[in-house]
């Protein structure tokens, strides 16, 4: 199966970018010195916390959306989705005027409910686990005739998340490394597609919590072994890895690192306090690996995607 | 006495900013589209939470210790202050390779007292109220001959914070309204000095908490009223205002306007929820004031300066 694969080319890629630039932000990247002085290395880290929806999921939304047929446009979208995919999926409809339709799990953060609402998805709650939402997804499309986009096991999601990394490498600047976390693996399958396009001697690592190590595990095993009762602060981060996913790390990520809750949260209490900015803890996922072994990343420059920042700011762990 | 003072020139001001310019950083400005909707005109937040120490603060301590004699470096500068004053002296006097001593009240917030001392200040703790303040200062000037630079009464570092608007007109954008928090007035009257001497019909208006509004107080009483037992969660404004600072505002301020510490915490939430930055509470107060008067400030385009980010993680008011 997956020899056969047929993943987004650098042109797609770039087409991708084309395609969803008036919808996205180009997001800033920042540096921090002081971070710098603490990891031994240059970190770039690309803000993707101040993307549209607050997290890079509105790059691969706003792709598959701008891909579909007008015939499929007049059904609308649906999908299941915990968090940001819902909200840029539900943006994304709204920019292109079609419905979406959003099914998530009765136990979702508040404000990711609220952003839904926002942007006028419909949201359908069901129970929290994959086989509910599965269900309640086909339910829906059946009832709707709405074309399902998955938030991250999909060819058109991967080339917009792909996107990212493609903004990264117009800086000029030479990378080592380019890091980012891995959940589904939406973000980490199009970043790796970008960089070992672009330039193949750079290192592509993920970082992943302890407590949700299906990527590390497949990685290792070299098979896809689906997750099981995860349970980490890094809610993002939950979901199982997807199988064009796992076939794309495979292919060209180098290295899954993985980090416990603890070193998540010092991580991201040094991104507020130093960089004085706010992010979700599955962004600090990278940053918390690399600090863990940093003199495998020793006089290295290191880009690092800050992958979202909807945060309970009710419930920050500090 | 006040017709006499010579308050800085826009000469002087430029001179300022071409002597800081190597200790510093240009803060870039920010809009949120979110923020601008709900507000009915649009907003530049510049970004001094951004800026070396965390602080606009920065600025001026730059300027002081910049300006001083060879004769003076030799023994070093000391003040007393509950906060950003104090990290952005020891470090600019750590810049400049002199010695700093810092008086400040023994419960001044624990990431304030690690800045002041990770910056290589010493550190002379004192009761929390002024006079203590004042007579271990003094104590200290006496006994190691160094320059006292005050936290916002003086012209050296309100000439310092004038820079900051100095960056903001550089930018090109007309602005109709400049809005500052106003605390000891060392920022206000720096960015009310700039602003009018740049752009004469330009409304400079400050944000004051209700609990700590002698500003409001004595501008409306044509006299500087001191304050007394300040209560406010904008713990950077709790100073009393200057001597100086008054009567640049009595000159070039338009209008004061306070606001509850509800309406403060919930202007900061905003700010962290839809800019995904870190502020402290004193930097949502003009967002605050404007927000309560909307009407005031419609389709204008508004500058805010936001003015540290230096906040206990632990102790966010959500």
């Amino acid at each position: 199966m997956i020899e056969t694969m047929n993943f987004p080319s650098l042109e797609a890629i770039k087409a991708a970018r084309q395609r969803i630039q008036p919808f996205i932000h180009r997001t800033p990247i920042l540096k921090s010195e002081a971070i710098n002085d603490m990891a031994g290395c240059e970190i770039y880290f690309k803000c993707e916390n101040f993307q549209k929806v607050g997290a890079f999921k509105a790059r691969g939304a706003a792709n598959a959306v701008a891909k579909l047929t007008d015939a499929q446009k007049q059904n609308g979208v649906a999908t299941h989705s915990s968090g940001n995919h819902a909200a840029a999926l539900a943006r994304a409809a709204s920019v292109a005027g079609i419905k979406s339709y959003i099914v998530m799990p009765s136990n979702a953060p508040e404000i990711k409910k609220k952003a839904v609402k926002g942007y006028g998805g419909e949201i359908i709650e069901c129970e929290p686990n994959l086989m509910a939402r599965e269900t309640t997804l086909q339910a829906v499309v059946k009832k709707t005739g709405a074309t399902f986009i998955p938030p991250y096991d999909y060819m058109d999601v991967i080339e917009g998340q792909a996107t990212c990394a493609l903004e990264m490498w117009e800086e000029g600047i030479p990378f080592d490394t380019i890091m980012a976390p891995v959940g589904g693996g939406g973000l980490l399958g199009g970043t790796a597609l970008t960089t070992k396009y672009l330039s193949p001697s750079t290192k592509v690592i993920a970082g992943e919590p302890e407590g949700a190590d299906d990527a590390y595990r497949s990685f290792h095993a070299k098979k896809l072994i689906p997750m099981e009762g995860p349970k980490t602060i890094a809610d993002g981060l939950l979901t199982s890895l997807g199988k064009i996913n796992f076939a794309i790390i495979m292919d060209y990520v180098d290295d899954i690192l993985t980090v416990s809750d603890e070193e998540i949260i010092a991580a991201m209490r040094l991104i507020y306090e130093r960089m004085k900015i706010v992010i979700e803890p599955s962004c600090a996922v990278p940053l918390a690996a690399l600090l863990k072994q940093k003199e495998r990343f020793k006089g290295q420059k290191v880009g690092i995607i800050l992958s979202g920042g909807n945060v309970d700011l009710g419930k920050l762990p500090f």
